[in-house]
């Protein structure tokens, strides 16, 4: 069984106009996933391929429907206005080092063949308490890639960041975009350290900074409905609260609330 | 060493009427294991092939007489009136994730080449406490799927799961089959979530569903002798117990009570 | 890097008299790996190769010369009366389950090639004290092999053993032999179930159960020396205690009293 | 994805004279590398080739520029008055075992390749406590080496050693270069055995040994004036301690003073 398998979901290969791969793999905090899904959600696009590997964990998803998913990734395009969006999405990533490694190589190679010359990835920041107002750092791959992307908002901090080291795809997929001379930062965002953490303000405030870097017309306002919603209601039904996420989202709030384990 | 060693034990390829595909592999409360050792023990079969793997437990299991068995599974062919069963069954799962794709991708293959369209995975749903009244629930790997086998029994609730991720070959086994356009469920019982539980009343239920699935024509009396028994004396000596389960169960019951380490 | 080194010692394939493998690597109270080295230390021998693998620890000893040593096992002819053994001593065996399967099945392959049509593995049951009066249990691959060494010895009860699975080398290089047609028995006996134990009393009910079945024509007053100095004088030094042991067994004392840690 | 990714800086083989392998990486106490870097630091050197790997840690690190470096090893040239250096820095070792033998075979074959005939590895003996007057021992991969490396220094105690195995490539080095038909010595100091610990003083300690062995001329004010800056103000702040050492001694700095997690 080949290690990765790769559905291509599009016949022939995309023109895209100065493409930059956005990447937003489940993590800490679940940051950058939230923020790439609302995209997805809000943005037209197209879905460009599948990967599916027995690198990912051994399970497969329920759905509301109560079908099975196998864990994967998803690549999509998405038009803005004067360029496009390679978007990494997904729900899993490798349950071992060196995978990881093999796996942010292909996605770098797989950008770095569509024309990407830009990456940015979106992570979290765990502290032990969360935030009530989280700000965003960033790291760059380059001295050049760090002033060029500074200058395009001021609503992240490339100064100064308290931690060393940025694990898994988010890391790797920035280092590795270095060796094919493409230009990347990570936007990182304080958020609650804990593995099901959902953080919704920290993801918004991960679009902002999108928003100014990428010039993407996109309202915020729906995530602010579910963020005033868990605000005030702490004790509110997860019913409720699906209704407005995206189906991945949902699964979110499914994982955090039960455990029972089947097998 | 080969990673998959197959030792077939048939000279031509058995000709199987619209065959399914039936896994019941240990895992949670051994609930499926159980259920189909016993469609074994009680229905004509046929051994199709044995596959040993360097991805088993490192060990060898000793049986009653004192003979060391190397880890395996093994698939069956069962005839019943108007179809047949690919039945597997077995003492192990792989011990690392990558293996356990490869190995459920290899049993998809399996069963694939020999014409299966179906396939029925059975696993346990792990609860704090052993369930007095153990309901199954089913989830499919397509909606057409779900809708075909929720019309042949009502003794499993397609509607709703609480849990959202299915372990190991239970899992994988349904996922997989999907790319195969192989139709299949998954039959989730509850039971007692513990390394060692024996689910005689959960695989019970499990078997329930499938009579009415198949249409298999079987005596369900040698299970309940067994289930009252261990209902009356909970005190009563391995031994007794011993006596009417299957080798397999057996091995169950011996893993559970004593864990003296051999190296 | 290959994955397993093989240092042959001797030019010409060594011409053997139905020759049978006898496996002592390290386990639970490092009661085979003391036999072994018992029989080694005390029988004329020729070492035939050493095996070398980056499955063995990552590490090196340091033997009481302050000199550096690879992990590795050895394997060695030793010349009996009416036939030979190969006799399978080191310090290690694989970190991993996988090469610990591909490792067993390079001893069997090593075996057979060599003549081999008969195999003992030794181990050790690990109880949760030390056993004043430790009996030796036996499995083995088959019936016939069964009854055949049961005839051999009355040292060995191969009747009834309380637990389910041997672990490792010692049970895997008998369940392979089964498959090259090897008739195999593993000798385990009760040991203290402690990473650092040395069995030594344990040893010797293996040891003379071995000159039974084998015919081997060895003192054991050395091993009965240090059982009785040990039993005296508890509080000895582990410096005398060294004098009389075998290099290996001394590297065992090692372990067990000194676990500053290098690297 | 290799799994080693060479990256040669320099175009044509350097012409090396009389060279010896020096390996400094992180280990116990950090010493090892603590004072290769430090001779970077002090002495003209050439960069001969970088190694990244997929074994190494799935993250990045990132520097005081706020720039991500991939996890990386790093082979240097050093010119000493009568003879050259091959000295290995780097943040990392692999993950695993069996890469930690593939890495360590790879740096030997290099310095082999490249004509040494020697090797000094350099690692830490784990106490429980500080040292306030660190020891050096001193291990060999053969009796020749022993008596060689011990006439040219009595700052390092060849006869007894308390521990009996090294780990990872400090120990795997020395072991494999044997093989080679090179000499070679492990110089290990008494250190805290604690994950982010720094020994300067036993780094040091270290360094003396190497002044004497390879006549280096270097002086080791600089680590002096570190050392007593650690002893008079344990409160000083990470900022003023980060001043004078080199930027790899810094990233060991900040690991063990913040442990935010960001992924």
């Amino acid at each position: 069984m080949d290690k990765w398998i790769i559905e291509n979901k599009i016949k022939d290969k995309l023109k895209l106009r100065n493409p930059i791969l956005i990447e937003g793999l489940p993590g800490i905090g679940n940051v950058g996933k939230i923020a790439v899904d609302f995209l997805i959600d809000q943005l037209e696009h197209k879905v460009m391929c599948t990967i599916y590997s027995k690198s990912f964990p051994h399970s497969v998803f329920v759905n509301d429907n109560n079908v099975v998913e196998m864990p994967s990734v998803t690549l999509y395009a998405i038009k803005l206005k004067d360029r496009d969006l390679i978007v990494l999405s997904g729900d899993v990533q490798p349950v071992d080092e060196e995978s990881s490694y093999e796996f942010s190589n292909l996605i770098v190679d797989f950008a770095h063949k569509h024309g990407c010359k830009e990456v940015i990835t979106l992570g979290g920041i765990g502290l032990g308490t969360e935030p009530s107002n989280p700000k965003v750092f960033g790291v760059a791959n380059s001295e050049d890639a760090l002033q060029k992307f500074a200058k395009l908002t001021n609503r992240v901090n490339f100064n100064k960041i308290k931690a060393d080291a940025i694990l898994g795809a988010t890391g790797l997929i920035l280092g590795l975009s270095k060796f094919k001379d493409m230009k990347g930062v990570s936007l990182l965002v304080e958020t609650f350290g804990h593995q099901f953490h959902i953080g919704l303000k920290e993801s918004k405030a991960l679009l902002k900074a999108l928003k100014d870097i990428l010039g993407i017309e996109v309202k915020l306002s729906e995530l602010d409905k579910e963020i005033k919603r868990e605000e005030k209601e702490k004790v509110k039904t997860i019913e409720d609260q699906k209704k407005v996420l995206s189906k991945t989202v949902k699964r979110m709030y499914n994982k955090s609330s039960d455990t029972s384990y089947i097998g």
